[in-house]
C-alpha cells in the first residue's frame, strides 16, 4: 500500500503528451494548446478612443472647438486637429494626428453651427494606446492551456483560426461484475444496474478525452482477459470499474500480469478507493479502479483526470478553495487519507454532506468538491480552514 | 439606466422553459431534467456486505467458525447461517439470511479444513441495510437539475436510460461593426480581429444551448436590420455585438423598434457593460451586448447564461465563494456596480487581476471569477471578504 502522494507521483510521472492536430476555433473549446501562441499585432493597433466623444487637444479643451470630421471605428481619420478644433469619435475610433485627448458626449454642449463645448473642467485621455494590452510578437497563451471561452477571443485576436491542440486519448471504459445489468434493464432481486460505466464515460468526457463506452465484463477469468485486451488494443488508456478488491473473483492484477502489464500500484492509502489498480503495457495504461460509485468517482478526481489532461499536455492544477469547516469533523480510523464530498454554503463555510459511504450514489449529488482529511488526523475542527478540491 | 438587480430580475422573469425530449444517458451531460426522477428500486436493493470477509452471527464471532457458502456480488445465497457457521462473502455480496454481521477478511485466520477464526474482538455490522440510502419511489434528481457525471449515475442506478430534458435554445450570434474581420484574415491598420463572434459561440457552447455563428454584420442600418430579422426567423435568441453605444452609427435600438421587438432595458448600472439592450419580439429574445471582449464576456455571464439556463429549466445560482481580498481595491466613481476579475490564491486571498479596462482581452486569461463592488462603494478593505461569482 503506497500514499496517495506517491500514488500521485507515479501516476502524473508515467504519462507522455500525445501528438498535435489543428481544429478549428469553434471545436477548440477544452482542447489543449500544443504551442506557445504569439500575437501578430499590437493589440490595440491603433491609438484608439476609450469612449464616444470629440477628439481634441488638451491645452484647447476650455475654449469652444470645431467638429472637422466624424471617425467611426473601422476607417482611417482624413483631417489632423489643430488649434481649437477637434473630430467626433466613437468608441473604438482611431485617435486623428494633433489630439491628445477625448472628451466624452454626456459632458458636451452642441452649440450653433459645428461647434461644441466641454461643459467639464477635467482631463482624462479616454486614449487605449497602442500596444498598451498586448505587443507584437508577445506570448499571450503558454502551451498547456486548457482553453476556455476567453482564451478563445485571445485566439481570434491573434489570428489564431485553427489553433494547435495536443490529439485526445481513446478511453475505453469497461464495468466489471456478474451482478451488473444495464439502466434499460430491471434489476433481479440480486442484481444492481451499471452507474459507473456511465459516471465514468461523462468524467472522461468533462476532462476533453474521447471515451468508449463498453459495457458489462462478466467476472469469468477469460472474458475479462479477452476484454482488456481488446480494449488495450482499441484504446490508449482502459479503464475497468468493479473486480479489484480482496475478493476470490478479483482477478485483475493477475490478468495484467498476464497481459505483460507493469503493475505501478495496487493499493493506495485513501479511502474512498484503496483498491485501485495502475498499470502500464508499453504505451498503453489501465486504470482499474473500485466498484462503488463514490470510491469510482472519487479516484477518477484524484487520479484518472490528471492523468488524461496531462497525456493532452495539461499540468492540471486542482483549485483548491481554502475555507473554513462549519461543523467539527472527525472519524475513527487514520490510517487512510480520508476525502469526504462538501458542499460550499452562503456564508462562507464548507459543511461536509451526508455520506454513508462508498456505495452512497446520492452522496455526491449537491457536492461542490472534496476536502481531505490527513493519515494520523481524527479530527478537523470547526472553523479550521479546509481546501475544497473541486468537483 | 436601471440597476443590476432589476435589469437581472426583468431577463430572469421573461424567460419561459421550451418543450422536452429524450436523450441517450451518455448524451445528456449538461442537459436539464424536465421531470422530477423516482427510484424504481430501494438502494441498496438487499442487506448487502460493504467489505470482503464472512457473514456470520454477532453472538458466534469468538467462535471457530464453519464455512459453508460463497456468496459473491451477483448471486442468491443457498444457505442460510446457524450456529457457529458462516459463507464467505464479496462486497456487494447478499447478505445470507441468518447472518448479522460480516468480519473482514484481513482479521479472519484460515484454520484447518473449512473452518476459521476472528482474530478480533469488535463488532461491526459491515453491512449497508436495503433502502438506506434511496427508498422505492423516492425523488432522487429533481426537475431542474443540471445534470453531471454524478448525476448521471443515479439516473442509471433508477433505471433511466433517456432522460427526459428540456430543448436546447438555438441562439444566432452576430458581431456588428465596420472594423471587423475574421480570425484568419489580417487587419488592415484600422481593423480589429472579430473576437466577441468566438468568444460568445463558446459561451453559449457551456451552457448547454445551441450557439449558431453568423459572422460579421457591417455598419449599416439596411444589413443590420435584415440580419437581425433572420436571427430572428432562425432562432430564440439573437446575440449581438458591437453597435449599443451612444455613438452615431449604434443603431441598434431603432431597429429593435422597427422590428417591434418590446425593448426591456438599453442601459444598466454595471461596469463594464452599461450599454446592454434587452428586447423580445413574441416568444423570441434579443441581447445586443457592448463590442469590448470584457465587456462581452462579463455581460454573458451576469445576465445571458442565466437567461438560457432558464430557457432551459435550470434555475442558475451561481456559486458565490466567499474569502478575503487579499489587497485593498479602491476606484473613483462609485455610480456603478462594478465587476473585477479575480483569481483565489493558494493562501485563501482573492486578488485582483491586472485590468485594463473593457478592451483589456487579456484580463480573464487566468481569472477564477469575477467579484462586484456595489454602487456608493469606493473601496474593498484588505481582508474585507467578498463574493467570487466563478467563471
Amino acid at each position: 500500500m503506497i500514499l496517495f502522494e506517491e500514488a500521485e507521483h507515479i501516476v502524473l510521472s508515467s504519462a507522455y503528451p500525445f501528438g498535435h492536430e489543428n481544429v478549428e476555433l469553434n471545436k477548440s473549446l477544452g482542447r489543449i494548446l500544443a504551442v506557445d501562441i504569439r500575437s501578430d499585432i499590437d493589440m490595440p493597433p491603433f491609438d484608439k478612443s476609450a469612449m464616444d466623444g470629440y477628439a481634441c487637444r488638451k491645452v484647447d479643451i476650455l475654449n469652444e472647438l470645431e467638429v472637422i470630421e466624424t471617425i467611426k471605428a473601422g476607417m482611417v481619420p482624413r483631417e489632423i486637429i489643430g488649434k481649437n478644433q477637434c473630430s467626433k469619435i466613437m468608441t473604438g475610433g482611431m485617435i486623428p494626428d494633433g489630439a491628445d485627448c477625448v472628451i466624452i458626449v454626456e459632458e458636451v454642449e452642441e452649440l450653433q453651427g459645428n461647434n461644441i463645448r466641454y461643459k467639464k473642467n477635467r482631463i482624462a485621455e479616454n486614449i487605449c494606446y497602442r500596444g498598451e494590452d498586448i505587443k507584437t510578437r508577445e506570448i499571450v497563451l503558454k502551451k498547456g492551456t486548457l482553453i476556455k471561452s476567453q482564451h478563445i477571443a485571445i485566439l481570434a485576436s491573434v489570428g489564431i483560426a485553427q489553433p494547435e491542440v495536443y490529439k485526445k486519448p481513446l478511453v475505453s471504459i469497461l464495468s466489471t461484475g456478474n451482478e451488473l445489468v444495464e439502466p434499460g434493464m430491471k434489476p433481479d432481486y440480486s442484481q444492481i444496474r451499471n452507474s459507473n460505466g456511465y459516471q465514468l464515460y461523462n468524467q472522461v468526457l468533462n476532462t476533453g478525452a474521447e471515451p468508449i463506452c463498453e459495457g458489462i465484463v462478466s467476472d469469468s477469468e477469460d472474458e475479462t482477459y479477452e476484454r482488456i485486451n481488446d480494449g488495450l488494443a482499441k484504446a490508449d488508456v482502459v479503464l475497468l470499474t468493479g473486480g479489484v478488491s480482496m475478493g476470490d473473483y478479483d482477478f485483475v492484477p493477475e490478468i495484467l500480469q498476464k497481459l505483460k502489464a507493469n503493475i505501478h500500484f495496487k493499493e493506495v492509502a485513501i479511502q474512498p478507493g484503496k483498491p485501485i489498480v495502475f498499470a502500464q503495457a508499453g504505451k498503453k495504461f489501465i486504470f482499474a479502479l473500485p466498484g462503488n460509485p463514490v470510491s469510482s468517482f472519487t479516484t477518477f478526481e484524484l487520479f484518472v483526470k490528471p492523468f488524461l489532461l496531462k497525456l493532452m499536455g495539461h499540468d492540471y492544477k486542482p483549485l483548491l478553495i481554502k475555507m473554513p469547516l462549519g461543523v467539527e469533523f472527525s472519524r475513527k480510523g487514520v490510517s487512510r487519507k480520508k476525502w469526504i464530498p462538501v458542499i460550499i454554503d452562503e456564508n462562507g463555510f464548507v459543511m461536509p454532506l451526508e455520506y454513508h459511504g462508498s456505495a452512497h450514489i446520492y452522496a455526491l449529488e449537491k457536492a461542490h468538491g472534496l476536502v481531505n482529511i490527513n493519515i494520523g488526523k481524527a479530527k478537523i475542527k470547526k472553523g479550521e480552514l479546509v481546501d475544497v478540491r473541486q468537483i
